[in-house]
């Protein structure tokens, strides 16, 4: 998953990017960067590490201009190729520098055919840089000296035909301004909104509400399935429907899991949609146990607090912080002689010994992916003396890998793959495990916006809303993974971030 | 305030003094040190920053040897000077190494003592400097080719008869062993625990029992107040209480704020005591305001939520995470032509406005300092459509500076200090504000372990225990305090950390 | 001037490109940068600093391939803007990496037409980056799917077309092979070589034979004005003449300061040159003075000392090392409070008094620009006690700006502008000054290879061979050039090496 | 080898510290220090690199005051141990820096008096954590609260009694002064001098007198064998003769091959020395060889220029730069799958062929140790034609190791160690194997201070001054090299400067 921010603005725009980018950064902790254009000309910073680590003064001093983009990276496992820090660039047409969430599901091809057809080299296996060309290329054959609003949308429209999968993006045309857009069925959130200051009014982008509302920017609304929108130099807000057969299905784990609760995507309230999903596991526990034994219910911190508070409220049961989070996580160090161990959850999670001994606690977490992690936690409570373990999921089984730029495991490292509910709590060692419905899921969801009635649900139904992805695919998808896994541990010998790429730079040196 | 940590174990120790600061590092962000013993010789690795940026690979491939100590620090302001990375090293007697958390009142006539003494030169204002050069100049005067268990206790003797204050100490005298002592009051916490492994046992002392705990280290029990523990190389675990006149009067603030729930102190468990903190308080709220209209809790995240949660519980209100903490937080730039911006509250906090709009909210925090933060959030709850914004203070209202090693600015800054609860409510901007009665926050703790009847309670009460704090001391603080802000802001100007010190090397550098 | 290389091999190229462009770094200590081809993908790094800070083992490690490009940098103030670490790198077509040495006296209307020609954004003030647009418009016109060697040749007639001034050039094109060329009058110096491995024959291009030697390559002869060499990744060998009328006018300020002494250019030993002006100053002076007093010959270190050898035993007097060089130059810092001082030559070079007390001495220099340094050292040798100071310069008077490349300032600054011989000995101070007749220093150079008759002499006669240099020119050249002086001050504030620019990574970072 | 420097001014001295240490990197450029003392605080910066690269206007900022000492090392293999930054710390009594060029014969023993006299604990194996020691040690047992001159001398007059070797001390006592000495034998350089400024009497000491020339202080003379100055904070300089039966025995080979030309050293120019050296070597040639047939005098570049250059007009032969030096050396990568090639000579040196080419080569340099460089430069010389290659060496055979302070093998690696000079010319693979003879090399350094008539000549005697090193020193040394020599390898492989050891923070960090 990442995060992205694009602002048109009437001053300087670097530190509110920066700030835009530290609320994003909840959507991706690998890298940061951010690009600005002053006078025709781009800047550009990026580099591995969280976006307080990657940006220093004398970066910002020169990162000046009164539009630009951003972007905030996490490891993206279901891409063919390992992730890079954004945004690119290319220099043909114009100067462009693009970002994007997402991921492409058929970028093998399409790079391919940027290729044949426009002799484009793409150095990298990242599918930004297969994004970035197609757009790149789709406006070039317009040959505009000076293009506009509608030749943007033109290639967008070339986009949409082109490509597929889930995206979300923003890009920096120099001197011309900044365009959004978001794939034919909105997998990835976009929103934008408006501030008016007193040289005018100022727009922005991002995936998420939260970053608006930080920087003081009025919510205006999604970028809608299919929609562009583009924002010249000079403030004004242009948008067009580009794709045929738009259709709303956004994915429904931003919701479970990914987004902030206090984020609105596509008007629903992430917070209300996890309260009712709470509400909703609360109803079919009760109706399945009406006389359960539970004393406690224990969230697993941080992101299933706000469903187990509903779920605790509507059962009548204690809710209490019995699992306290470490903060503050370490590294792994390999000493000479020894062997890699594993970071247990033991040094992220601590038990509260008073709300288990002796207890039947029900444990909720927003969902089950490999299952690892909540057999030890389960192994923690019966340490920390609990008479029975039960374990809750605010989301059903996760079955099938995300290929819309979610980083999840394979299917075969997925705990409910080819597992009935029964195998996978023995698995874990729990008492009992009781799953969401996926109906009671989309209805948390849907409830927070009636007209938003479908969803990307592929990850418990296996079933991709872009009808392309089959298993030929995820078998690739899998022998890739495998082989990044493999490459990067290598990597992890030297100390220090070796940065190393192609790069034009802007200025002088340092 | 700080965390700190020894180890005498049978391998290197390195990486478990690294969890260890892990785990403590909620007791100091600003900088973090390690020094490890092998073959008498002392390694160390020092620097400011988080435990995971401060040590590399490098550093623990030298940071060899079966015992050592480390250091987590936060920026004390309550100390007469500066704050600087720990341990502190003399060569003189033996070779020491020596971290605390505390602070000494009376630094200033210790360090002239031990100067015309011993001729020992304090090149800092930092009184770990000081309490080494104590601690070595007493250990020499005994003058031992081979000192023994006794003579460290001897020596720590005469530092309590020296020093006063609040301070909890681990030194590695190079080749014998680790020492940990706790002043007579027992005002800062040390626990101790071991670990029985093929090799023989092994002992670990530190600032809290959750480093323990994700160690494997079984708890034993507390340092008590004046107490203090030699562990020897080979293993050996040797006590003596160390001062007349010891009495715990452990500080409360731990439990208020500063120690993580799941640690025990002095027998307590903070959690429980924070549920109780919790319960106490709904019973003054409902005594006060039986036909209270109150219409949900929201705790102020993180550190009030186990408290929050008994309060609403007992009032058989409802809770909700109504506030979401952004996790992170970036730098203010200061671009040139720009002012300085403070970061706003808005940029950690943001409200969730469902459980704002058209509510009565009772806002709970662990305690108010200075006020500015709770303002904030008072300000941004009614501009989340709040009905009526109530107000619940953990604990009783902060009064006094505190000069036992917790960071609290000066009285003047105190929002409490001579003000009345009205005016305090008036100040910032509540419908109501409640505060923990003192009796009531000193029975929630007490009622964990009843042998604990007093507390160091300075911050509410004004009395501090040690006897030595006077008009005067405070008054010199307070001037301390300004004129460190002032030389502190001028060094913040230079992107990069400096490291600049007096260190002799080890081993040959890099 | 700058400092270029290109290899095709058998193996990884990467540490041969590091040895060569230490061999090379006398060309350019301002940065460095590595660009190498492995499976069709790029690889890049560069950054400022000298080549042994540049690199490292975890940059080496990712630059793989058999074929690469690289490049040392100096700044160049002859070019209309701040110059930049290359190799430069765009996409499209094919994937093409750029460096070049020289400067190119019509960047700013080449610039323009790219954009009109092919909407190409040039993001600097670089010459090289509008030198790489150019050569990929017109490799990219030429539409070919699978280009070969015929079709760079073709592009680069047509860069010759488009572009004036010097400049020697290497390209890497992604998975086809390395391009060099020259132009039309062979300005800049090229040479090529050859090596046979057990896997087949290896070439390489680079600015100066000596970096052929060190690596055990065979200097085959130079690039020819306006022609272009092709190695294919296979290590074919492609040669072809792509200019209309060229002729060759190397600048022969190469032979008087900036080559190597152990390089041969155009069939020219540049160490016998030197030689040669030695000798033929010699005959000047004793022309000139036959009755002359010197004691003793003193050359500036190091450039001069090759003539200075030369020039004291064509005239039989004693040659002796007066002058000590520091090869330690340190930082001015500016502390506060104080002025900016400036490292005056008495820190670069110490006098050896036994060489001057009493004697009359002739100082020998390579040359003479602003004429400050020799004025500081003939005040020096007068501190020394000398009883007369005479001065030789290897070459005639520098009257006028460069600007093919060497960093030399404008003619305001030059002390021979505008000034008599006798004004310039009473300005630097000496009691007698003499100049290299410039049909001598021609001669010098031409007898090394008589089939090169004429050299870009500009800076001596203000004759520039392009043609395109008029007085409009030069007095941009002026402006921009002050222009840099002021904001490049205000840059150097930051310690550390901000590095901001535009790039795409290879791969994932660190 | 290492330099040393103090100075005791009217205003900052950080600047000038770093200027002098500039000027005398050539004395070591493994690592930089410098301690400075304001208002009785000291500071500290050290680092291994260069003095270029240690210190940074950060660190500049904060190392003030009036008073300092620096120093830069070289990696000193004739101690028993591996070498550290300095200067080093001790806190009692009254805070002393300190830094010495040299290396103690009786380091071990000594250390373990100064544990047992004193307990104190030498945490590496540097002897000059022992030197500290010592002084601080004799210092501290004199008991004065208000140090005075002549405690100074009497602390110095007992390091004299119990350390052996050769050393040049300076020491910064905090508040009081800066005391410099010398060993009873002088046989490291030490020179001091002033400065009038309009504030009153600088002063300063240093290694060599280039450092005083540069700064502007005027060299007043040498700090006499076993003599001490000492330097009050206020700027009076105190001065003692502190050892019995001191005489001077200075290192002679400083002047053949150590210090700068340009420097006086006990009364002795370096730069007339070897002037001397060169006539006296070419009176041996001519008395040997009285028909020789040498073409041309080489020198190998940069050491031996001076001595060559009097060879060959004393010789009436002529004297060329036939060999170019490369002043930029890269790193040796050692890449997967390639084993660690040595950088040949073939990097650092080339050669001019027309000055080889069918002639009679003598090439000279200022002495041979392993005699593997001058194996491979007469290996070139061939290869670039020469006709009959001659090889001077203007000191005699190098056949015992240096144990006071020079970096010089063992015994076992020195090629003229049992071998006879017609055994080594074979071994170099020379035509004619040429040695000064020691009464030669003595006499050229004795001309210039008649009154200087013994030298520490170990290096070609094997006597040495001391009169404490056996054959039993000899082999532990070479026992220790060979170990360090193992350990050291290992530490090349990681990237980066880590900085390990022990501090004590002046002030708070970054």
């Amino acid at each position: 998953m990442c995060g992205i921010v694009g602002i048109v603005g009437k001053g300087n725009v670097n530190t509110q990017l920066y700030d835009a980018l530290t609320m994003l950064q909840h959507r991706g902790q690998d890298a940061a960067g951010i690009v600005t254009c002053d006078k025709g000309r781009l800047a550009q910073v990026k580099a591995n590490g969280l976006v307080r680590d990657v940006f220093r003064t004398s970066h910002m001093l020169r990162l000046t201009g009164s539009m630009g983009i951003g972007h905030v990276r996490y490891p993206t496992a279901g891409s063919s190729g390992p992730a890079l820090a954004q945004p690119f660039y290319v220099n043909s047409p114009y100067g462009i520098a693009l970002a994007h969430n997402g991921n492409l599901t058929n970028a093998d091809e399409v790079s391919k055919h940027v290729f044949r057809a426009d002799l484009r080299h793409i150095n990298t296996d990242s599918d930004s840089e297969v994004l970035i060309n197609v757009f790149a290329h789709e406006l070039h054959r317009l040959n505009k000296l000076v293009p506009e609003a509608g030749d943007f949308f033109t290639a967008i429209e070339a986009v949409h035909e082109r490509v597929k999968g889930g995206y979300a993006v923003v890009a920096l045309i120099a001197d011309y301004g900044v365009v959004a857009f978001r794939d034919p069925f909105g997998i990835r959130p976009l929103v934008y909104g408006k501030r008016d200051t007193a040289h005018g009014v100022e727009y922005m982008v991002a995936s998420e509400s939260v970053a608006l509302d930080t920087l003081g920017f009025t919510l205006v609304g999604d970028v809608a399935p299919g929609e562009a929108i583009y924002i010249s130099s000079n403030g004004e807000l242009h948008r067009r429907q580009c794709a045929k057969n738009a259709m709303l299905r956004p994915c429904i784990f931003e919701h479970v899991y990914f987004a902030r609760p206090d984020s609105i995507m596509d008007g629903i309230s992430v917070y209300k949609a996890r309260l009712r999903q709470g509400e909703k596991l609360a109803e079919k526990i009760l109706r399945e146990r009406p006389d359960h034994d539970i004393d406690v219910v224990v969230p697993i911190p941080d992101s299933s607090r706000v469903a187990g508070q509903a779920l605790a409220q509507n059962m009548g049961v204690k809710f209490r912080e019995g699992l306290v989070k470490n903060r503050y996580i370490g590294r792994t160090f390999i000493m000479p002689g020894q062997q890699q161990r594993k970071k247990s959850v033991r040094q992220k999670l601590n038990t509260i010994e008073l709300e288990f001994k002796g207890k039947n606690v029900l444990l909720v977490d927003d969902s089950i992916v490999r299952g690892t992690t909540c057999q030890q936690i389960i192994q923690m409570a019966r340490e920390a003396g609990a008479n029975k373990v039960y374990f809750a999921s605010a989301a059903p089984a996760v079955c099938y890998p995300n290929v819309y730029g979610i980083d999840m495991p394979s299917a075969k490292e997925l705990i409910a793959h080819d597992r009935s509910t029964e195998e996978i709590c023995k698995e874990i060692g729990a008492d009992w495990l009781i799953y969401q419905e996926l109906d009671d899921l989309v209805a948390a969801s849907s409830e927070g916006n009636p007209e938003v009635t479908e969803f990307d649900c592929s990850v418990f139904t296996g079933q991709y809303v872009t009808g392309d992805v089959d298993e030929l695919y995820l078998t690739r998808l899998d022998a890739a993974r495998n082989d990044n896994a493999k490459s990067g541990e290598s990597k992890k010998t030297v100390d220090g971030d070796t940065v190393i790429g192609l790069h034009n730079d802007m200025q002088e040196l340092g």
